[in-house]
């Protein structure tokens, strides 16, 4: 049997929603066999941010495109070319509601939780708001003899606790 | 001056929403001036969940409703009377999108950070997918000198390693 | 304490969308503590289907409403005054897409599953259509070691299996 | 008259939204003249699920693909190389609502049954929800005079009894 | 037992969305038992016409008006007062896409057949257009061994034969 | 001048969501000068249903299609070939609402007769639905001398009647 | 019979979307039966201008406010209590796209002809746009011997003819 | 500086919804330097008759496509074999609601004063319906020392006066 | 003529959607002829941040709600009963699209001027994200001869220059 | 390291809804690492214009667009041929609600101020509407010690003060 050659179906979604390279870094990570994980240890950065950078919602600094070009061996210039200084993140990727049960999950979460996590957020800090573009998300497997859990998290880095706009 | 007589409005979302007696629950709530961590501890539930009940996201048992009656100070008959055991949860509040900028940045956090969740936890889990009700909810402030920051996590209980129907 | 006076909340969804009787059905059944299950048998029809008539999608005849009637013990006066013959079920009922998760679930089988289920249909029926109208629905409860499980089928009775129309 | 070339419109919905792939996993199976049950004979699998698989709904194992790949009479390479380890389902696949007739009758059965089978569940196993995607579905053929009636069921394999999320 | 007191739910859909005198209307002709053909014989109109000015989507002329109300056993100056003279349909009535099954099929209609209609007319009388305010609907009952057939019929008064916008 | 080159825009809705070879079908047609009506009766069918399947909402069969091809003057091996055997419609076409007036006023009447045809439906035939898949749909030139008429009218096979779905 | 007593569904679109006193502005007119023409003659405006106040999407000055309700014979107090100074139309009525066909038509202008005006404007303009608030509106009755025509039109004020912003 | 080429962006909107033909008549106009009033009066039709033709909304006849050709240079076969008689238009274009300003003040027009504009038509019509297809719309320059004016009008030839459909 | 009572149509947008209290506010307010900029010296805020308070959308301190309880002759109990520590804004308002011009206005410039202003951010600040809710509004008027003009200006206190979540 | 070959992903959103020369204009100012206020300064325009002109929201001037191409280094004929005088802006861009959260922090301005500023605008400039077509638009960096802040500014020409349509 021939090697398997792996590919990415480019013409489909979310992969059409991104630039091309950002495809060839899927295909070439692939390749590789690497995680996000040992990718973002490289970079001094978080797997889920490193995820995120590789759906386009992130921006890699010109060093980080570098390394992350050299890790998967592929020409540094064509991801300067398209993710460089020039270009800035179109966020929001897939159709609302979601359709992927898992990415459905989440969102139900907002749907059932949303406006109890909103309460104790007022409770506790008052008239505010958590930035979630500004924050620190991780997944993390934590095995429990009855099925292995999931434990994710946000952490927000910088919470506007007074929200008054005075003169 | 006379003393503020507390009211919620009944006739307003997410209040039209619930069953009368959610609102006679958050006005006694707030005329006692109890925080959800308060009636949580009472009744050895988190306080995310507590909130969650008073929005009608979750059920609490027949026990639940009268220590939760009797720590506010309402009749237990009448929180059985409509949410006792014929009642069951009717689940997902508000408006798609949401329009509240505190829900809509969790929203926001699925259509940014969707995909990269999604990946992270094919990398670590295989092809599942976790659970957002059943699940454990926290919001902590984490105080920091550059401003206090938010830590919000979800720890699912059930997830489902692997997902095949075989015969 | 005083005896708990069972409510259900005509004010919210999915009562609001119903004819008022059918709410105070719901009230009955939930004080005389009796199952669809246990309604069904006493009429000669399936669970679910009685479960369906109290949401108003199914019509009860005129000795099914007498007999429901004298089982709830309210008037049957009042039930075919507001369900009689004259009355006809307006279906389909909740948001689309259902934000409740129990609804979504379904709904989710719809989404991930349908084309599968359609190409096996014309697989073995060739280009027909099931009704989903003109059916039998059962909810079973399988109990199972690692936990209890559902199973949910459908039987549609008449299947149009040939889909010509000629002169 | 010369022998006709089978052809799976790829530029046309679904096949658009799925791996390039799939669209030649189809056609070989049309040329072959197989039925989805007999592929998942070959590889221990129901039908559904198969016919799941050929839409991206689900995901086979490297033995499976490199089974599929040979009684279809493809290079498994080519479907490694698309589908392997690193593809993952993107779950969801068509309009919502549904236009097609066959896969909006199911969409209807949620519209009109939903409430239904949720008071049913909700009777048998508490605040409890079933799982759609973990689930195991049969679509079968119930000879009857009066016309053949279609028999689809749905097992699901976890359901989640208890649903709280204590400390 | 006593009598049923026939009750129209004018709370719920579609009659919230008529003006009241509407309800009254269904009530009294449920009341006295009479079918929308009747009440059309002796004003002199089609039944489906009529259940549509019943359903507040077309108007009755004072004659008709008086006539319906006498036929109805109501005061005729209430039907005047609401539905008189200052009254215009506001017309389109339910939601979209339509829920209820038998409202959805002449939709589902629309979107099967929708281009095949267009084209034949087309065909045979040029790039024209047909009315569907000014037509004559008809619903009719023809017998047939294996099942009942409902034959359906739009016949439109003013074809627009030449689209042209001529200085 | 040159002879017209008869084109199909098959980069324009709806022939972007047809098989490529249904926009060839219409191509050929459009050579030759034939109505569907002409092609119609060389297969037996209506001219509605025949513009149906080329609009991919109908299913010809195999011998269908090769005198269709025949009719038309085009390889029948190709239409087998894409339509045959191992081909479903995929129904529905078109946006929703729609914007061309033609196919609007169709819908225009489901929005505002929808609620009166279900009525007469109701007191004809009890509560059962028709069928808009399984259905002969004409359309005729109806002259007057003060314009022609369109005469549309739907007769659909297989009416339920009864509509329970007892044990 | 008795005297008719003219009245506005105020529980009935568009009715619940204005503040109370413009249902009560249509039920003197419609008593009084006076034509929109005839009360803007008496205050000096066009008839579609008043005939927009009355529905909430103009506003009178106080001296029109009170010629009209001095026309209307209703309290003048009431009238400027409402539609006084404090008030501002909250403009914008009905859904969309309308399901009132004389309204949908409007629609349907701009959804065929809506680039056609807009290239002729370019035309004769240049890169500017016509103002559709400020503008004064006609509808006038065309006699024909084929039929009486409509003609509407729109002259708008303020036309920006150079639409550049400098510094 | 050489020669700029003319280019019609035929891959953006509104010119991907059109037949690849209009894009070239668009072209043309543009090359040659033409107004749709000096092709309108060509051919002896208004203007913003022959923008909507230019946008696919109108159909012209045999003669006067090939009268556009020779105005337009371009060979009438091609226009022909595009847009002859084998072909109808699909009318409506664009995104709704609009998101361009100029085209989105038409429909403004509609939001503000829809209601306004029926209820004279009522006043003066009785219930009717004006046609937005069959009508003749201008749109003129009006000088003005405050800024030039725009007069826009639609003039309807097919109103119906009466709406009923009588036996 | 009897004094004109002033009243809100608080059973109308935007007023249904806002705690009962705020409308006594808006009346108050209108009573005493006082503007927000009045309102706003008093309490040492912004106007525009004072009417966002009376639409709910801000949230007044004890001392605030006790001083505009004050200038407006209103018992200060009831307006912290209703707005008081216990109550939390539940921001945004109206539908989307806007349908009001005036705030349509302000969307049509995320419209047409999003994508520019967007770029320009990057330009200046790098990837970062301007907020929203924690900025102060301006709305000036400059006088000018051709006509007045409006200055609308959004100054953000907390922009987040650098958007990287480092562990 | 080869030099990166900038490349603006012209298959992806937004610049697939502009014409291909914008898309040249976005590389070649990459290329010569211009800014807009760069290009604004040398064509006497503001950045922000010049930014939307870019995305296709505003019209260049023949001259401008010349001298736009000499500082770009690309060929004039290319951008006049394609932004020419023929051409004209199809205004309006991305998805509605916008996914980006710098686009969609300014429609959450909207949401949450837009009743508040058109409350001051009418107590400023009474039944008036502020143009944002016609306006200057500044985006400026102030510093600040806590962080720079941004100031977005919108100054409308041509606000409408008067808006009555007298006959």
């Amino acid at each position: 049997m021939s090697q398997p050659q792996i590919v990415i179906p480019a013409n489909n979604a979310p992969y059409t929603d991104l630039p091309p390279i950002n495809t060839v870094l899927f295909e070439a990570k692939a390749k590789k066999g690497l995680t996000f994980d040992q990718i973002a240890k490289e970079i001094g950065k978080d797997e889920v941010w490193v995820a995120a950078a590789f759906y386009g919602q992130a921006k890699f600094t010109e060093d980080e495109l570098k390394k992350v070009s050299e890790i998967l061996g592929i020409a540094s210039a064509d991801a300067l070319g398209e993710l460089g200084n020039h270009w800035w993140p179109n966020r929001g990727l897939g159709p609302i509601p979601p359709q992927d049960p898992v990415i459905y999950r989440l969102y139900e979460g907002v749907l059932v939780y949303g406006h109890a996590i909103k309460a104790i957020i007022h409770e506790k800090f008052g008239d505010g708001i958590m930035s979630m573009i500004d924050c620190k998300i991780n997944v993390e497997k934590k095995p429990d003899p009855k099925g292995d859990r999931v434990l994710l998290s946000f952490e927000t880095l910088s919470f506007v606790l007074e929200l008054t706009f005075s003169a």
